[in-house]
This record gives C-alpha cells, sequence and structure tokens, in this order.
C-alpha cells in the first residue's frame, strides 16, 4: 500500500525539513517528494509518495501541529479514482477511456456514463458498463441539470470526465465538484474558443491544431489547463479531416491528463494547475 | 540555371495537361511539379521547377495562350532573393538570419538592416553588413514610416523582414509590398494576439508556447499563417524564461518560413497560404 | 464514385502531360494530382484523384499505350481495403483499429482478427469480429504459419496488419504479400532494433522514445518505413512507464500509417516509401 | 548571490528531513528542490538553491556530518561556468553560442575556441574571441591532443563543449575531463552511430532526424545523453536538405542541453543522466 500526502500553504522557511521531520519521526518511508513555490502567491505545494504502512489520522494531526494555519493536507490512499462520464455523441474520447479501463490502464473505475443523446449506449455497452441518457429535451437548463447531477450523485465520485460532453455546465454543478470536472476542449486553448474551432481553424489557415484538457470552473473554456498537445496541419486538410485529426489529439490529451489527475499530481492554483510528474 | 514557374487561376478541366504540354513542346525539364485545387475558392495552384536553359517570355506566352484570362503567372529564376531586415532591440531573429546569410544558408542576400532603435548597430555590423538608424523619436507615424520607406526602396528588395520590429505598419505600407512582408509574432496566432504574450501566455498557465511567421497585411498579427511551431512549458517557467525559450522557436520559426518564401513555394489566396514543400 | 491511379515507371520527358492527356481526352475530372521523381532510382511515381465514372480498362489501356515498359498502373476504385489482422496479447493496436473501424473512420474492412494466443478473443468479440486462435504450441514455425496462411487466403485481404503479433514471419509469407504486410514496431527504427526496446531504451538513458509502422519484408524490423512518431520520457521512468506511454503512440501511429496505406498514397521503391499526402 | 548544491548519495531514511534541518538551522532560504532515488542503483539524488548569503564550507561541514560516507556534496555559486569549445569546419553549432555569449544568454563564459581546421577563425572572430588553430596534420592523435589539452588547461575550463568537433578524443583526454566533455551528436542516438549519419537515414528512408547531446566518456558516441530533439522528414529530402534540417536541430539542442548543464540540473550515473529542470 501506498499513500500520497499533498500539502499547500503560505510558504515558510523551513516547510520541507518540518514536513519530512514527521514523516521521519513516524519512521515513513519517503519514495518521491516535489516542492514548489509559486512566485506571484507566495503558495507552497508539496507532493509526497509513502511506501509501506501508515496511519493517516496521525500524520494529519501531526502535519497540521507544524503547517501555517492556511494549509490543506489530503492523504490519499493510492487507489483507483471512482469516476463518471459524460458525453453527447462522440465515441472517440470516451471509447480511449472505456480500452483503457478494460485493461487496467486507467488508474480509476468507471462507474456509469451519462449522455444527453442515446447514441452511445450500445458502444458503452459493449464494455460492460452502465449508460444512462437523460435527454435535454423539453427541459429548461436548471432542470437537465438537477436530473444529471442527481445520477452522478448516486455514485458519488471522485472526479465527472467530460468526454466530448456539448453543454455547458451551470455555476451549481461548477461549485458542487470543484477541481472535481475534467474537460477535453478541442482546440489549443486559448486559440478558437467556442464552437466549431476546427472550422475557424481551416478559416484562418493555421498549421498546427490542438487540444486542451483542463478543469472547469465558471466559464467552460477558461479552467486550469492540465495538458495540450498539438499535430501540424496544411492548406490540403478539410475541416473534416481536421475534426478527425483533432480527436486523436483530444484523446491522447484527455487521457494523458487524467493519468496526472488520478495519480495526485495536479494542483489547482487560481486559474492555473501546478503538476509534479 | 533553374526556373520555377508558379501559376494560379480558377480551376478548369486539363490544365495539368495544358501547362505541361507547353512545357513539353519546349522541350523543357520538369523537375518537380505540384497542383493544388483550393475548394472553397476553386482557384488553381500550381508550381513547376525546371532544369535547364529556358526563354521565359516565350514560356510566358505559351503560357498565356492556354490559361483562364483571370491567371497569374510568375517565372522567377532561382536566385538569390533581395531583402531588407527590419528590426528594434532584439537580436536573436535577425542574429539568426545574420549567421545564415554569411554562410550561405538563407538563399537571400540581405541589403541592409534597418533599426528603429540604434542598440543593434555593432551586432550587424559585425557581419559586415550595413545598418540604418531611423528613430521613430519626436516623429509621427506617417512621417517615420516615409523615411523608412524611402530607405527600403533605395534597395529594391524582393521582401521585407519583421525580424520582431516592434512598430505596427500603415495600409500604405503594407499595400506597397503587398504579400512581400513577413513578420514572426511571439506567440502561437490566434492565441494571445497584441504585446506581451508571454506574459499572457504565463498568466493563462498554457502547457505550450509558439510562435507564428505570416505575412503581414492590414491587421499586424492577422496576416496569412506561413508556419507555426511550439515547444512546451510548464508552472515552473517564469514569463522571463517562457519569452527566452520562445526567441529560441521565434528565430528558427522564422527562419524557415523565409527558407519555403525565398525557393517560391508559398502562394497567397486570400487569409490563408498554400505551400508545396 | 472515385478512383486513384497510381503510375510508377522509368522517367522520360513529357510523362505528366502524356498522362493527364489520356485523362483530359476521356473527359476525366483530376481532383488531385502528384508526381516525384526519385534521385537515385530516376524512377516516376504519379498518383492522380479521379472523380465521377471512369472505365478502368479504357484508361489502362490508353496508358499503357504512351507510358514505358517498365511502368506499372494500378487503377482502384476508392472502396474500404479488406483487411486481416494478425495478434499476440496486447490489447492496444488492435483495440484502436477496432473502435476506428466500428465507427467507419479506419476506411477499411476488418474481416478477422488472428491470434496466435487466445488472451483478445472476449476483446475482439465485444465489437462483433471473429476471432481465430491458432496456436503456435507444438509446432514447427512453418507448421504454424501454414495453418495461418490457410486461415488468412479463405479472406483474401488486400492488406495484412500486424498489430502487435509477436512472431517472425517466413520468406514465404512475405513473398506471399509482398508490400501488403505492415507492421508497428515498438521502437524509433534504426534504433533499439529486438526485443525488449523499452528495457534497452531505459538502460540507454535515451530522452525520446518512439514507433515506427513500416512494411514487412524478409527481416521484421527492416522494411520501408511508413510513418514514425516520438514521445519524450526522462530518468523518473521505468521502463514499464515507457512501455505505457510506447503503446500510446505505437496504436497512433500504426492508425495514422494505415490511413496513408488504405487511401492509397504510399508507393514502396525498393527499402524506401514515397508517401503523396 | 544564489547558490546550488548537489548532492548524491546511497539512499537512507531521513535524508531529506537532515539535509533541509542542516540548511534550516543555518537559516538559509531554499528557493527550490529536487530529490530523485534511482531504483536500480538505490542512489540518493538532491538538488537546492539558495537564496541569500552563504557560508559554504560550513554547510559542507555540517552536510558531511549527517550523509553517508559514500556522498558526493557539490556546492557552486550560481556564477557564468567557464567553457572553451572545439570545433572543426561547420559552423552552427559555435554560431548558436556565439550569438547566445553575446547577449548574456548562455550563463557561461567562452574563453576560447579551438579548431583542428583554421576555416572559422574569422568567424569567431567577429564577436571578438580568441580562436586557436591547432592543426592535427602530420601529427599521432597523441600528439595533437597533447596539444590540445595544454591549450585547454591554460584556460582551467568548467567544461569542454565539442561543437561539431569531428575528432575522437583518448580516454585519456575522457578521464581528464570526466563528465566536463558535451558533445553534440548528428543523430538521434543510438540509432546511426558513426559517420555520414543524415546518408545513413536518407538510405535507410526514415521519417524523422534527431540529434542528441551527451556527455562523452570513452565512447565518442556512447555517453550520458543530456537532451534529444527530432523533426520530421520525408522522401523529398536529399542527404543535403536532410543534413541542413539537421543542423537547425543540432544547434538548438545543444544550447538546451548546455543550459541544463551550466545551471548545475545535471546529474551523470553510470550512463544515464538525472535532470532536474
Amino acid at each position: 500500500m501506498t499513500h500520497t500526502i499533498l500539502i499547500d500553504c503560505s510558504d515558510a522557511k523551513g516547510l520541507v525539513h518540518k514536513v519530512t521531520g514527521v514523516l521521519y519521526h513516524n519512521d515513513l518511508n519517503v519514495v518521491s517528494n516535489h516542492e514548489f513555490v509559486q512566485p506571484e502567491t507566495g503558495r507552497f505545494f508539496m507532493r509526497t509518495e509513502i511506501d509501506g504502512n501508515m496511519d493517516a489520522e496521525r500524520i494529519h494531526n501531526g502535519l497540521s501541529g507544524i503547517l501555517p494555519a492556511d494549509a490543506n493536507v489530503r492523504i490519499s490512499e493510492n487507489r483507483k479514482k471512482r469516476i463518471v462520464i459524460l458525453v453527447t455523441k462522440e465515441h472517440h474520447a470516451v471509447g480511449e477511456l472505456l480500452i483503457r479501463h478494460q485493461f487496467g490502464e486507467l488508474n480509476a473505475e468507471i462507474l456509469a456514463v451519462i449522455g444527453n443523446h442515446d447514441v452511445l449506449r450500445g458502444f458503452v455497452g459493449q464494455f460492460g458498463l452502465p449508460f444512462f441518457h437523460i435527454s435535454h429535451e423539453k427541459k429548461t437548463r436548471d432542470e437537465h441539470e438537477t436530473e444529471v447531477l442527481a445520477k452522478i450523485n448516486e455514485f458519488s465520485p471522485d472526479y465527472i470526465i467530460l468526454a466530448k460532453y456539448m453543454r455547458v455546465l451551470t455555476p451549481k454543478f461548477v461549485e458542487d465538484y470543484n477541481n472535481k470536472i475534467v474537460n477535453i476542449h478541442h482546440s489549443f486553448l486559448p486559440a478558437f474558443i467556442g464552437a466549431n474551432p476546427y472550422r475557424q481553424a481551416y478559416e484562418r489557415g493555421v498549421k498546427i491544431i490542438g487540444a486542451t484538457a483542463h478543469f472547469v470552473n465558471d466559464n467552460l473554456d477558461e479552467g486550469p489547463i492540465i495538458m495540450q498537445q498539438v499535430i501540424p496541419t496544411n492548406h490540403t486538410q478539410s475541416p473534416q479531416e481536421m475534426a478527425q485529426m483533432g480527436r486523436d489529439v483530444e484523446k491522447i490529451t484527455l487521457a494523458n491528463a487524467l493519468k496526472l489527475v488520478f495519480n495526485d499530481r495536479v494542483f489547482v492554483s487560481g486559474n492555473k494547475t501546478i503538476i509534479f510528474d
């Protein structure tokens, strides 16, 4: 059994020494250790992996005694994260996660896939996983979202993954799952915010297209960026071909970003991420 | 001696056959041949490289006889292009061009470097090339630009290269050198248009930064894109470090874009480029 | 209906003119056209896409009349290619193809998956496709391969895809399907030929790992390269983590290479490919 | 003034706590901290940046008291490294370093450039730096190298940079400057070891070419790799064009690798590097 300790607090002299002291005096074996102080906020971030048995409560108390009052301390067993995936009609991002999940490569347990359309029911079923269709038709945004949230809450997931879920979330939803919702955006943010990014990219004549995996905050395309990847394009490619190439980069970018998130390697600080990889 | 024939016109059946017929009946040796029809404009683009002696006027007349009335035909000897470089204070983009020029790798002759500041005079002089300081201080934009244009016109350059020239050009300037001005922009356009892109990139917490080489039209950051390149970044890098990394990608992107332009491989169609590489 | 015409022959003056003449006089609409002359062989390669109805035999005869005697002319309807996939135990490469196939993104029809182990039977079955287990145990290489070839021949495939098939093919097999077998190799060839490339890469301390999709000739890791892709790695990654990252790049590299092959964009010339993309 | 403390030793419980304790009790301000334990050697590596005044000897003694007996401790002021560059005839790698040096971007002081040919004398002189021609003609390898070493030793450099120095070094030379010699190799090692790598790459028909910056040990192309970078190529490019593209990637790869080395971010462990970037 291994554990990960995640600490963030205002910076102070001797923090690493004090934190590692608590671990040392509890006879814990540190496998890896990362620290970072963000210049513009003066905030200290630390991630420590522990091998072997550990009394999490005792360590938590020990750390509370030596850290500044504003510290957040999270101690997580290195178990698979529990996730719910939201989709609309596109298969590629969810398909990548379903295959990795089936072969134990996702470091997460997919509890359910929820779609506002029914088109991916069969596909998800092929992988033996439950699919719930919650149509948005003839409902207000609030009504639809309340149903979706109710279904999600049944599963108490650690994270919600928007795998090409083409609906804007309300601030209420985002607040309930603060820094727990990961989206894959079909462009190299902040370029081409909004609809039809590949059409936009085609019309602008760009030579590279990309994808951005990010946490969702109030504004769909504006949350903290976890990972970005790109591929070259050229004048011969139609918007449809760009979109197909984009799907490849989207699915790999999402899967790689989730690997970081599920391994507790990502801190959020304001609108940015700090990633210890 | 080799020549390049560049044709663009509205598409019609048999164009390749007819063009290559003119070349064949003139006993010319085609080294390479590229064609493309742009779907949204229905426009035909063709680039042909000829090896051996050629009567350019005769070929021009022959092609005019078989091409649509709206055809543009350019026949260029494959000689070095004549260029003038505009700079402000930064050395990296112009430095890359000066070194390549010195060792015959640029496929261009640098006729002059003009700066609105005097700081790069010594650096340019190290390479034995003329530097002209035309200060913008105490002058209107028009007054300054008139002086700059007058100096440029003395050299009758094929192309003007903005190697980190931090002044916006007037529409008049751009019109005089339509599709003959290449700029290197310090971001992955269309992200981070405008000032301080690395500061913007830092604040947005992006994971990739890039550079864009493009022709200049009326709007400084909006012309047809020739080349884009990117490099990864992360949360540990300050805006200054991002800027330093950005300089590397800027200078290589500009040099590579110019290689395409100087080898007559780039067509402009509206706000896009068609590149036969 | 569209067709693709693929020609390769020794170079001669006027070939493009003559070929396009046959097409023009048959009133065919050329959508795209690529030519290349390979310097070291003096061989001419041409790929032409035709839109609209076409009498393939008539065009074939017309081209034979004007091309050198050593010309190969292939005219293919742009239909889905018919393929058989060979696997061993790993799921990622075949999984990528199964998903693209299900959603019509592969431009191929998967006729069967054949494994020398039985572990992927269930996985292939999830996609509703036939899986055949032909064990190599207690058989000579020739005996096993004869069985595999017999099964493959039942389907008369256009191409055989080695999606992490960990068996060396005999020269007889390769000869039967000359330039029709595509393999994905788990390294950036020619680095790390042979077994355990990720272990080799780890021990050499490389900073980039890659994958190579190539046609198979006599020597498993030596055929004409179609596509290569890479990803960065570093000292913190174990051979297992490198292998997992490698699987991502392998599957995308294979899928992208097959897209080129299935769209008739790849010529083989000796131990190299010429790709019109 | 900042300092960097570099420690490597066999791993033991509590090392980070003990090291940071020495720093804390000396009232030092830790700016950044990295640790890594190499699995296959069980060796601990730590890099710490200190801001403010520091009594290096006192810290050295303090650390010696708490670290295992096999520990190497290096404390370096963050000053520019002193370097000598060795060249043959090619300008691109040394040119990149000369320009960065002139504008204070190299974090190193170039003391001298030594060439076994005289062709770059003028070029180095343009940057106001001393060039020494030590011809290898009519000398044994040992005789030539003795002269080169004598000249190098006059400058007592921290590092020797082989910027396309096309001579194999003797074991004696390498031993004298163990882990202090950085070479740029014109291929993606371990592919294409030896002469004419671009010719080899062309003949193999690879789709990507690369460069490798590495420390030199006994075997010229076999030392610990610091950085590797790649660029795509295709069938249209001649060996000469591949070589030109290769020069771009070589010079940037070398410059970026040196940035890591000169900032004390690179440990060598056996034939590998551990890089804290």
